[in-house]
């Protein structure tokens, strides 16, 4: 591969960042990376791993003519980072995120970024349930979808940026941001939340202990506590900033949760197989579109 | 490995019985395996695959001189089957199920033995989203719990269907079954109807299409799938049978989600913060049990 941008600015040192980082290193799409973080554990900590090949102390001396600037802290601080990266910025040069809201980010990056900068926000639909700069590796979204939100027509400041996705391994589309929120509300930030809440829920009862929750996680419900490890700042921000999507499909979801609940306390079986059988289908869904393994039980250790 | 039953009969051949079988036939645990299934076609299957030494067309003829009867049929199933296969039980011999609800089978069951026959319920917490006899494997158990509630005193039969569980590679508790009922609806049958309801959901929609929900699964929601493909007819008959634990860890379940929609709403981020940090914890717990891998992702192809 040949080099995609000279100069790359990460701000914010995090899985996302740390895996962009180790990807454009191994297959030399940048010509240099320089990555910032608030704390100087994490700036090491990056260095050391060789995720990017300078740090800064501060963002607005990362962006010094960088030629593409990633934001990849929690939604809730773009906004900062902006006003302080916007007097710093190189003309020409492209910023973008990582952010898992659309709107809210625009909203609150584009009013600070100076005429003759480009802005065109995005999101790598990968991760795991980790976090930090350890937790990076170059292959994270390989086959995984990166969704740009470009806010004005088609340009070549966001052809250049599908580029550089398209090289990191993923899957390149452009959605309309309010879409995105909206899809993302229900592929994500609903399914978060559902899961938080029941890992809450027994880790709350009384009548039933924490450690036989854990002894007997197999059956179903350790599935949920790796979405309910991932991390509380960055979803919090979400929620926050994606509040209308996400309460509306929550909404929906406990509309279907009481009809179902109400076909358990009436005995009414032939709804409840209809509804558990129309969902086999998405799931096949999925595996054929090779977003997820057919192994049983993900693959993991206990499955063949 | 000794052999711990001369005849073992199992009734249903699906992915527990199909595990049992060759577990047993792997490590000689079993004289001889009888096996039985409705289908013609699950039993060919079953003799192909070698999880059984002999197939019956009855569960009556199956059960014939056998020293244990495992019941591997779906919950809803059970009082027939135990109806047809009572007057042909051996005196002294032990009838187990692997059924995922305690309370209900053995009123379903019980009423229908001889005396002279020992009933030892049992429910492994083991299996996949796959389902039948092809989905079955040896190493289905390993590591993980088998839940046994004996209605009388612990007694030879039960200490022997331990030993048994524990050769095919489970740990074994003892347990009330009203409380087996209420830490399963924790565990289990609160998540599973909760996954099914979010995938239903998703389908669902008219603003996002199901080819967007599947592209862009990765974010959370393919791990939901996994359990909403598990078999209907089996889950039906759980939550039929489970229905007052369900219905009240369900009814937490909606208490909590609605407090922290309220917080999502109010714009409450320590809320949100405090409650996603608290899950946290519940996760290591499980991983350091052994009940879950710590691998990114559940160690999914995509990740190290």
């Amino acid at each position: 591969m040949s080099v995609i941008y000279h100069r790359v600015a990460l701000i914010g040192l995090g899985l996302i960042a740390g895996s962009m980082g180790l990807r454009m290193k191994r297959d030399g799409l940048a010509g240099e990376i320089v990555g910032t973080a608030r704390s100087a554990e994490t700036r090491a900590t990056a260095l050391d791993l060789g995720l990017c090949d300078r740090v800064t102390e501060t963002a607005a001396q990362a962006v010094r003519d960088a030629d593409l600037v990633v934001l990849c802290v929690p939604v809730g601080a773009m906004a900062e980072v902006a006003a302080d990266i916007g007097p710093h910025l190189k003309p020409g040069a492209t910023v973008s995120d990582v952010g898992s809201v659309k709107r809210a980010v625009i909203e609150a990056v584009a009013p600070h970024l100076p005429p003759g900068v480009h802005f065109v926000p995005a999101h790598p639909l990968a991760g795991t349930e980790h976090s930090g700069p350890t937790s990076g590796f170059a292959e994270l979204f390989d086959n995984r979808w990166c969704l740009l939100t470009p806010v004005n027509e088609a340009s070549d400041a966001t052809d250049r940026l599908a580029r550089l996705w398209r090289a990191m391994g993923s899957n390149v589309d452009t959605m309309e941001p309010d879409h995105h929120d909206r899809v993302l509300a229900v592929t994500s930030h609903a399914p978060h939340l559902i899961a938080y809440t029941m890992v809450g829920v027994a880790d709350d009862l009384r009548r039933v202990t924490d450690s036989e929750v854990i002894k007997y996680s197999a059956a179903g419900f350790r599935d949920f506590t790796r979405i309910a490890a991932s991390d509380p700042v960055m979803w919090r921000d979400v929620f926050l900033n994606n509040k209308d999507a996400t309460l509306e499909i929550l909404g929906r979801f406990t509309e279907e949760l009481f009809a179902l609940q109400r076909a358990i306390r009436k005995g009414d079986g032939d709804h409840l197989h209809d509804y558990f059988t129309r969902t086999r289908a998405i799931r096949r869904g999925i595996i054929e579109a090779g977003q997820d393994t057919d192994k049983a039980n993900f693959g993991r250790g206990d499955a063949p």
